[in-house]
């Protein structure tokens, strides 16, 4: 592996997408700066990049919170030039209307949609000066469609889009890359094979090709990553072959 | 005139919009319950619907406080069934990414999303006993498309959208009819006239046919309310004819 | 009634949503003049619009065919001027892709985009002199969404919206509203009841919440020709209230 | 180069896009079957193909006749396995409404929608008993709207888009790959310079960052035939990162 003097920062390093988001700009030579709300949860993959060769920083970190964000990516960038930034927290709830609390409408939008805008815009002003970077948010099928139950959810994942809409029309004639990939299907995760099992029985987990592997989200974000200037994606929408949409 | 045992909510009674929508709905025999920020401007609002005979509460209130969504909402309720509630508190800002302060996104985000979350669950709360009731929501352009400079605003618009459908999906089959009503123009106000003559100069209001009259956006929520229900919209988009889009 | 010196177009008088809209705006005083291949079957439709005071033109029509349909406009024009012009031919099939002969997407196409670009010009060529007059076009699920087996279907009706909207955005300026109408579910039609029968039993029937009646679709093209120019809606889309979507 | 035991068909092997994608292909192994409807104007792109070490087969080729269309897949399919099948004929005209005569709208959707059906569907025959392959489509901004002017274009555009969604929902499952490519910007053509210099002048030309350079198109094409099936893409949009929109 060839290292790059470049950093890549990971939003929301979580156990599955974030990890291989990780995983795989560690492998192409970024040094990955690795966050997440409790940062101790990074050591085994912490030690799975270390183990391969690759570079990784681990951090604990509350994305809602405008100071940490902005430390952890000047921190990055400190290291070396900040050249992506991925932003993958997640919120995902689903209740009645009337049980939809005011806390929960406002957590869920404070992870989902206001931690984004605060990690897009302060790898923005690091990337601007240099006049090049990669800002990438990870959206959800709720962020096109407000489905029955999604009041919360869904109102944090389309407030992101249009974040990520607004940055990528002012900062593309910068040179900086700003593209929202939209994820249509549910993802392969302990939870949600769990959540599956219980609504329709053991059955709906015999069909592997319906969830998404969270190691091809991340080879999405490289696909984004090594588009040429002259045919950027802003958004791209990705499914499994086998699922109904 | 013939009254209604009936009640229309307004939220975000404004000078231009939301008085008209209070108008139009009191002329149709409604008691308004009209609110906005500063009660005391209401006194016109209030003067004009009852010299025509129409009648109208008026109540300061501030719409991101769930305490005051709901009182409001219950009085309007308790004063005779409240059959109409309207959202439509703006909060139109346009700055850079790099100059959008948190306080700024997450404000306008209070304003135009969070608050019509708020107004939006207590009025189902209290229509869906009664298994009858309409609850619209204003939209905008910034509704459907993040512009450059739009981060704060469209995220807050695309996120009252995203409320609005999960609510349409979910109490439609209840009876009650949830719309998201997109205003793709700009609105005929004070504001809007000096802000193009600013950057346009005096010939961008020669032709009226671009800008929005708020009564017509009145209208075009008494058609949504007059829709049987057998053929319901759940969002319309309205332009002047002289608009290109 | 009172009578107008205005005469309304149906094109594809059918027996359902082409009829209920013959009726809606002969009862509004207009002259009617209804289309449909086989003229002899809309000798019932006549007979009720006459009964009840309405007046109507019943011209067999090949849609397909530009000589046909820019006679029958221009007859209904030199009856008095032609104020709305409604096009409400469609061709639903499903066939798998193999399945889908070059005649059945060729003849699909001519029926449901062909024929309505034709309709929709040569109202456009009475009208523009005037500058006054509505053009709308029934639209359906499928001209948003290209489902498996619609391959021609779909592509038919997505290309009559692309024609809607090319119009609504030349025209708009000249004082002709053009409107695209999307009907997002099953019509209560005796063919839509068999099929659905057909395919989930009985049951299915159940609930008349869920299929749209085709007065309700008049109903909606009446409350578009009333919109005010200052705002006029470019699509709309309705379904009934028990509807999932 | 490592020759591939396969073909990939270009339709519309123009001189700009088609010829980019031809030559693509064909640098990464594949035989390349190029079809345009003046064959012999391929001779350049053979010998600029065959310079570089690269497999092709040329072919005049009216994409419009169902025959021609069958026998020239069958071609490549009877060479080798026909692994991917890329349409790319598009017919960009512009005419007010009343100027667009039946004749134009027709040809149009001959060529951009009704010969992408043929081209799909016989691709489909080929593929679906080995149950591999990929069939992509190239749209352009008028696949999404139907702007003034475009009614023949648009209709055509958003046409061939529900073609493409429909083979995409029937064929995914059988693992066969239908994406839709949108490029979102002009096109860098000898044709296209021409007319922006006529609208613009010469300056229009100064930012070589509006149009896309048709290699990138094909680098588009190449993201897309690489991902792996459990995140395939259906529709990715393209723009270069000057391009406003």
């Amino acid at each position: 592996m060839q290292k790059r003097n470049a950093t890549a920062a990971v939003i929301g390093a979580g156990d599955y997408i974030g990890s291989e988001i990780a995983k795989k700009f560690a492998s192409e030579g970024f040094t990955v700066f690795a966050g997440r709300r409790q940062g101790e949860k990074l050591a085994p993959l912490v030690k799975e990049i270390e183990d391969t060769g690759g570079s990784v920083v681990a951090r604990g970190l509350d994305a809602r919170n405008e100071e940490d964000i902005t430390k952890f990516l000047q921190e990055a960038d400190a290291y070396a030039p900040l050249e992506v930034c991925i932003f993958n927290i997640g919120a995902n709830v689903n209740y009645p209307i009337l049980a939809t609390t005011e806390r929960v409408f406002r957590k869920v939008w404070e992870m989902a949609c206001y931690s984004g805008f605060l990690a897009g815009r302060e790898a923005a002003r690091l990337m601007l000066p240099r006049k090049q970077g990669a800002i990438f948010f990870t959206g959800a099928t709720a962020s096109l469609r407000g489905g029955s139950g999604y009041a919360a959810f869904a109102s944090a994942k389309f407030g992101l889009r249009a974040v990520a809409q607004a940055m990528a029309r002012e900062l593309g004639p910068q040179n900086i890359h700003v593209a929202h990939l939209v994820i249509d299907s549910g993802v392969d995760t302990a939870w949600v094979r769990e959540r599956r099992e219980q609504m329709w029985g053991k059955e709906a987990l015999d069909n592997p090709d319906l969830l998404m592997p969270p190691a091809s989200v991340a080879e999405s974000y490289w696909q984004l990553y090594q588009q040429p200037r002259s045919a950027w994606s802003s958004e791209m929408e990705i499914r499994p072959f086998g699922e109904k949409w």
